[in-house]
């Protein structure tokens, strides 16, 4: 590939986005790909860390002025990364008080240049037995019904990203039991 | 609160809209915030009125690029307002010949600076009703299927206007006598 | 008309688009406006031209900067008729691999700087018909759950694209054997 492909990888919590993307990193080191994989929190925790910060809990406590600055550190570290295709796990909106917060505003995506946005899916039952099942997970009060909302706002979000920086959008479906053909059809899309 | 809650709320003709504004207005201020209640097309009038415009139909007879630059001054006012929370009741589009103007594009927006963004939704049958009861409102042609393009419209607008914003996004249903709750998860996503 | 109506229209393959602009395109006329239909792509080309491009699989050819250029010139020479009406067909994105490569993003849509934006929509099982007995087509692995995926996106990213320019958005139904009432309500919206 002549150009670096920088993909969004987002999916509201439980959709199994995690297996998804390693499966998607081993199928495209299957093809002699250089490839970064990387979590859009974790790069801009190391921007923290560079001016003290030392623990994640310290970071959310920063202003919002700051943590969009840190955001946008982040954002440009990750823009500056020339292998052939870096994965960008993270998250279109954060829930809070059943609101949507959105992850990637589009001063983030400005910095961030996206050539490739895909949103994970899946079905809002499986997404219902995955939450019950992680015991790391607070209780939260999803429905079938909030679900559906959720992944019409994803949806939203993703095609207003697009439009705003001109990157291909991609939706897969990832079906119970089946996150290798998930992953091989968002391989396919990204190169 | 350390900084101002620009609050905009959106919603189709006969959600409700007024009653639940008002509503959240009474419940903010039993938490003895600071709060400022105003409605957009007011506060572009105002402005109307400083060059000379005596009432709003004379406004709305002025060219698209001066009525834009009213637009504009009114969101730069509203937004040096420094209350706890600003309710900015507006529309998100006006509906003219069947076609959807945004009534909040980007160059408004970009004033505006909202923190968070509230569409009220209501069931379309509850709409229809509303709006057959209204003595103010012109016959309107209106079905299940219409309102169900409109309220999809609005998500997608809102989603939109969230990513380029990096405000908060929520929804929120008025049922039919409940306004007390749909105003209460307002107040409890703006605070 | 004062003022230059620049009117996007767009719809996925199938819908009959061509079949209703050019209707629109009758009706328009015979109200004694003066009208330039264009079709975006045909534009590009003829900036492609200028610069020694021969044919069309060239100009595909080139890098993604270079046909950014085009497209950017396109949009600056479209922006710049002033006859009533310029009707422009165009694509909202392009399908490849399942993805959604947005045809007009923010860079192209600032420099477009369109009125109204119309989506040409149809029934899933009216497009899958036409598709069908398109000799011209390649077999495609459509399916009335991706068409309506489809529709989804275009909304989305249409209504996304009226935030940003403050174009009026529209969209119609061109129902089987009806192209001349799609084509009455889209000349209706527009003037």
């Amino acid at each position: 590939m002549v150009k670096t492909k920088r993909v969004v990888i987002v999916g509201i919590p439980g959709v199994g986005k995690t297996t998804v993307v390693t499966e998607v990193f081993n199928q495209l080191q299957q093809k002699n790909l250089k490839i970064e994989n990387l979590t859009f929190g974790t790069i801009m925790f190391e921007e923290a860390q560079k001016l003290g910060i030392s623990n994640r809990d310290e970071m959310r406590k920063l202003s919002v002025d700051e943590q969009k600055n840190l955001q946008i550190k982040a954002a440009q570290t990750i823009a500056q990364i020339n292998t052939d295709v870096v994965l960008i796990d993270t998250h279109l909106f954060i829930k809070t008080n059943s609101g949507y917060l959105p992850g990637l505003p589009k001063d983030i995506l400005d910095y961030l240049l996206p050539t490739n946005l895909v949103l994970v899916e899946a079905k809002p039952q499986d997404i219902l037995n995955r939450r019950a099942n992680d015991p790391t997970r607070t209780r939260d009060s999803a429905t079938i019904n909030s679900i559906e909302l959720d992944n019409q706002i994803a949806r939203s979000m993703l095609s207003s990203s697009g439009v705003l920086t001109g990157a291909s959008v991609f939706i897969t479906i990832n079906q119970e039991g089946k996150s290798e053909e998930a992953a091989k059809s968002i391989a396919d899309f990204i190169i």
